[in-house]
């Protein structure tokens, strides 16, 4: 036999089974994206690398996934050019598609070649592969799904307070406790600025997070390093000794950014969201966290992220505002706020916690047995009545020996096997077994469908 | 402002309303799929060249999107194999990966590749894109969806039975009046027998297929100029001449294959098939059709196409039964019989016949008009109960001009939107405007909940 086929390294086949679990993280975010009136929009896979290049940095673009342009790709082309031009030059002279990298960018793109055909604010929602030429690893993939869902062009906090709405209800579905962290741009840049550091608000960020780990004095040695001054140090020394409830780090940040107007502004964005939860409390935890480093370098006012409180996998959700997504295509002004959904973190800790619901909802829960072609007459019509129901039922298609239609069965994990032999014929009966309990009982085709619906 | 920003040709976005309609046609689909108890896979987009070359003739190989290979992809050749190797040649040394051509190809591969883990018969469904670098033209896509459903691993008559039932009930609930046409490879080779013209099988059903557009004696010119002795001609007048229900030809045929065993044994699958339809009428009709050329060169049984009764557009789904699908990678001797939908003809013949339903299950329902502050705190609480209840509403996030909020219902199609201002309030009522009568009505939160719920 020839080698077995294999697929490209960091690919996935999805089996039956772990569609099915999928399914079940993908249609419950999407039934909550929807009863919050979130629309879907896909886009195509190939975008013009036009529209990718530049978008995320050198190291994305060496990670975009380039197609060859089809037919004589190099037939323009001098021989000194293909063989002199860098490797990366000439990838875009024979290529002028690519994967798409996210799904952030091709929102934008799609936002500003539709802008006339959207009602904004528009609330959309896109839940697709993306492809990153990436070194695979544990856990990193080349092609995995993103699952978004973005507010653009409205500016209100209610926007990020629907968001938190459903993150909470998303992972209450899933029966995942979890941790909705906050932050604000605006209100790090304040602490920046009050310590008289406003280019540093990143570094400052960054040793704030290590904190816990390494200690107050080696933070502290840390930013001195990386050249805060000792007068911008001695002033951030109570930030970094703030302790306490999100209510109390208020109190003391509305006293720390008292200086800043812009961290002023935050702060008073983080206290109208917070009110907002107040006004429907939740079922998740929100919790302030000045750590929260994500997406410095484009969000500018709220940053969302979400962590397992019951498993240590880093972030399963995550996102913030942005004030100039569409300005990338020549469409200013434009805000807008969105978070992100990690379907593969999400699925192991499902899966390491064992939460994944027992069956599918329409997993086979009944299979007859062939016993002939006699027979089958008989059971099609029962066959159709358990569908029209809404049972999924099959029928083993060939006449083999009994043992290997129910290994079938129990293979496939088929709760019910119906027999339909001379005898039932005869009486216009069906023998049920149950396959958990062995036992076995004589139904009519309408008890039968009774039977099933009303079986767990 | 910069250039409007575009996709690649042949490539499609697809805006929210098209979301809900190709969701309509997948979902339900999916829906009886899985009610006959087919079990979903994916595959990734990418596959190994090795894996797609060669199956789909040269043609298909010249219309695989290729995926240049990362990193310094040219850094193994020399100049000379830069420039001198044909460009189709020096693209499969610079690109090892393309992207998927059809689902059956991965399928195969996945079914030899997990075969340890399958349970046979191995009732399958997959849909996703497929990308082919054909020239765009009306209707025909460089991306597009297919809709695959197969059983593999038995030869039973009783799939292709089930693919008709799964046929009609996927059209019947799309309310879509459908021809299912039914041909056998076997008796059409059987009637090349008969008439001493084995080979040529395909000129016989091609000519066949012409008989209404220009006539028996054109048809026979035809038949001659390919070859055809004129004996063997002579003997497939009759053939020509056929006529009557599916059961008069049935009788015919018994007579004409008489000589030709293949051609028996393809009548009794036919007749067997035909039976099975009979133990549970269709809504559809199903016919005997030999002029159906579909697949000739791959499939080995059953063959099956489906056309609108209502619209002319070709066929809308079709397949057939093949007996080595696997064997192009090793695995030999596995039967299947699989059809795929063809989503992108169901959509525009719902879309001209007006069939689409008219709002989707879970488009917002209500919107409440954001008056400020105040007012939203009210709303929150509300707004939560309404979702919890599954009905999908929102809450416009600006606090803007009253005229461009009823915009928004208006250009959303929103049916009612729910005013709540200082005298609902005090009231602890809500006013609720009917968009398209212009009614209003004062409520309670649980009437609200109760008088959405109950609106049609």
């Amino acid at each position: 036999m020839a080698d077995k086929p294999s697929i490209p390294k960091g690919t996935r086949d999805f089996s039956p089974l772990e569609m099915a679990r999928r399914n079940h993280i993908f249609d419950t975010i999407r039934r909550i994206f929807k009863v919050h009136g979130f629309l879907p929009i896909e886009t195509p896979a190939m975008e013009n690398l036009s529209t990718l290049m530049g978008k995320y940095g050198d190291e994305g673009d060496k990670l975009l996934f380039k197609i060859l342009n089809s037919g004589d790709f190099k037939s323009k082309l001098s021989p000194e050019e293909l063989s002199e031009t860098p490797a990366g030059r000439l990838g875009t002279k024979i290529s002028e598609k690519g994967l798409r990298y996210d799904l952030t960018v091709p929102f934008a793109r799609y936002v500003v070649q539709h802008r006339n055909e959207i009602d904004f604010p528009f609330k959309r929602y896109q839940i697709q592969p993306v492809w990153r030429a990436d070194r695979p690893q544990r856990g990193r993939y080349r092609e995995f799904y993103q699952c978004d869902v973005d507010v653009i062009g409205s500016n209100s906090l209610l926007n990020e307070f629907e968001l938190i709405q459903i993150i909470d209800e998303v992972f209450q579905a899933l029966s995942l406790k979890v941790v909705i962290k906050l932050n604000n741009r605006k209100v790090l840049a304040g602490c920046a600025e009050v310590i008289g550091a406003p280019e540093q608000m990143i570094d400052i960020t960054v040793a704030i997070d290590k904190l816990e780990k390494i200690g107050l004095e080696k933070v502290l040695a840390e930013l001195v390093q990386k050249g805060l001054s000792p007068d911008s140090v001695t002033k951030l020394e109570p930030l970094l000794k703030m302790e306490g409830s999100t209510a109390e780090k208020l109190i003391f940040l509305a006293g720390f950014l008292e200086g800043s107007e812009l961290g002023m502004a935050g702060l008073q964005e983080v206290r109208t969201l917070l009110a907002y939860v107040e006004a429907d409390p939740l079922g998740s935890e929100v919790e302030l966290d000045l750590t929260l480093a994500r997406g410095l370098n484009y969000y500018t006012g709220s940053i969302l992220e979400v962590k397992s409180a019951e498993y240590a996998i880093g972030s399963i959700c995550g996102g913030g505002r942005y004030d100039d997504l569409t300005g990338i295509f020549g469409l200013e002004g434009v805000s807008g706020v969105g978070v992100s959904f990690g379907a593969d973190r999400i699925y192991d800790v499902l899966l390491q916690l064992e939460r994944f619901p027992q069956r599918g909802d329409l997993d086979t829960r009944l299979l007859f047995v062939n016993f002939g072609e006699a027979e089958v007459k008989h059971i099609i019509p029962i066959l159709g009545r358990l569908r029209k129901s809404g049972i999924a039922s099959e029928l083993y298609p060939d006449q083999t020996k009994m043992k290997k239609q129910m290994n079938y069965a129990n293979n496939r994990k088929i709760p019910f096997v119906a027999l339909l032999g001379e005898q039932e014929i005869a009486d216009g009966m069906i023998t049920l077994k149950d396959m958990e309990t062995g036992m076995q009982e004589r139904l009519t085709p309408e008890q039968l469908v009774e039977r099933i619906s009303s079986a767990k």
